[in-house]
């Protein structure tokens, strides 16, 4: 089969490997029915994190379960499944503590994780996934196609956004302030008014974000950054800040902007992956009581929760996706994303 | 009037100045019943903080009111008063949403705050207290001398323990890590205690302060650090960390010791003011869903719920005092609790 591995910064490459076989009894073999490019993916393809050797990249996609191991109980051949992108057992203390990412047996897409050949990543034709009962959530029916886009998002965009919305503890008539306006940020404001913020203010200084952005429910678009994009904020809020702002980027400068956007006793929920490990300023955090949770979204434990509103309609994160191509452009999808030409790219294998 | 001053570096005076007036229709003059030393006034005395000129200090205090403000609404001389360790207004947008440490209007004790002459400190005779009407909470009566020492615990500790607890949401079945066996750290296995936790495990090497806290419903002691406390707590718990941690000293190796006892998706609550500005590591923190909450604890907003419980006796903080000192003596206290040769020092004028 053919799948995307990554060799170094900017060096993304569509080959033929090994196709993928069930090899342990709670593994499942799943083609991939659409696949897509996440931001942290641009971490290694900009060579801000390292890629010490050529590995399969990937961990957004959805299928149709092509064959189970003998151990596999809660999906089936023929399923359409959603794989979170984490691996996870579902069972495991964290996991039942709906913290899944931290899964004792759990691991990651595209690595040599636990026994067996490595594992797939999901940029491909085909995909061995391990812990098949606890990684994979099925659909009740085939859905309809042009769902497709929104299940997929449910891999990681739209529960990351949610992520941040739930620990940033959204709720009815929550003041909210939305730092990034990627992918995940734009899913971020669909979370904080699916939960009832009242007031949504997307930073963004793009039109075509900013677009999406009101769609998904911002109420307001502060298009500056840094001190200005700051006093923009409480300016609109009424001189204090956000009770919730949701960081979306994962850089100092927009961990900074998020903390001093929010007011005392206010929360920052925070997924984007910290580049570069910024260090958070603790005296800040505590003179104004400004608090910071949040974290590698838990994808899969927010799943039953969200999954039932994008099949029925209620919530439609699929607009993220303003471009799509086929897998053999998978270079290209990587090269628009870094340059900023399309929001978040969707491959069809 | 006597009151306390510090000069500088382990230089405690207590010096003849000039008796607090009434000196805005909003202020109070409240005869000091007792007073003690904080744990965050060792960080000037040790030099940790500096001193740039001689100023008042103390910021703890019960009292008798004696003369109000034309203006003052919900205190009257006769009344038995708790001063919490921040003057606040108690209706600006800050304290309506319970963060009364960042009131709009308030300041600090022993510092030039707003209009007027300088605020007293509390560890003298008297005080001029600014905003009364928001600052202050009366009891419905005249408490019987054996509360005070529990009453004065609310106007900063308790509460500030109270903080760490509610900030890191200990609950029914919480289990609980308690970093820190000072004053504030025990307070804080009261408040856990309080609140429902199931497990409060206490890290202390001292026997005095592992009595207390046992006392207090510690149900298990840890006297190891750094690394062997970690494993300590997680053995005792399973394998898994903390759901709540309090953090109740502020040092980077109590920090660092705090985050690593949480299990994943848990929540440091911190509360011990930050000495020397440690930094957060946000990498950790995001892998493992660490969450960080807490700061400078709004002990105003933290007593309509707290006093009742001290004036029926349900809730006695009083024995973290186990050393009482005529005011005359207050650098004793000073050097007692810099030396820990006691937990927190009660003065009496």
């Amino acid at each position: 089969m053919r799948a995307t591995m990554i060799h170094g910064p900017r060096d993304i490459r569509l080959e033929e490997v090994a196709d993928p076989a069930v090899e342990y009894p709670t593994d499942a073999v799943v083609p991939v029915v659409s696949a897509c490019v996440c931001g942290s993916d641009l971490w290694p393809y900009r060579g801000v994190a390292p890629t010490k050797r050529p590995h399969p990249i990937g961990h957004e996609f959805v299928g149709v379960v092509e064959e189970v191991g003998g151990d596999v109980r809660t999906v089936k051949p023929g399923d359409f499944v959603i794989a979170p992108f984490v691996i996870s057992d579902n069972t495991c203390r964290n996991c039942r503590h709906g913290v899944h990412t931290s899964c004792e047996n759990g691991g990651n897409w595209g690595t040599k994780t636990g026994p067996g050949s490595s594992v797939d990543g999901g940029q491909g034709e085909r995909v061995r996934v391990p812990l098949a009962d606890g990684t994979l959530v099925a659909t009740p029916d085939q859905p309809d196609p042009t769902l497709v886009p929104g299940l997929l998002t449910l891999s990681d965009v739209m529960c990351t956004g949610h992520h941040a919305a739930v620990s940033a503890r959204v709720g009815a008539g929550s003041t909210v302030a939305v730092v990034g306006d990627g992918a995940v940020g734009l899913c971020a404001v669909l979370a904080a008014r699916r939960l009832g913020a009242s007031r949504i203010i997307a930073m963004s200084r793009h039109a075509d974000r900013q677009k999406v952005a009101g769609d998904f429910g911002a109420t307001d678009i502060v298009s500056e950054r840094g001190d200005d994009g700051i006093a923009a904020v409480k300016e609109l809020l009424g001189g204090i800040g956000a009770d919730a702002v949701l960081e979306c980027v994962g850089t100092k400068e927009s961990m900074d902007q998020a903390l001093r956007s929010a007011r005392p006793g206010g929360f920052v929920g925070y997924v984007g992956v910290p580049a570069g490990g910024p260090e958070l300023p603790v005296g800040y955090m505590f003179g104004n009581n400004v608090n910071v949770a949040g974290g590698v979204a838990p994808a899969r434990a927010y799943l039953p929760e969200l999954l039932p509103d994008v099949l029925g309609g209620a919530l439609d994160p699929g607009p993220v996706f303003d471009l799509e191509l086929p897998l053999d452009r998978v270079a290209d999808a990587y090269t628009a994303m870094d340059q900023r030409q399309a929001i978040k790219v969707l491959l069809r294998p």
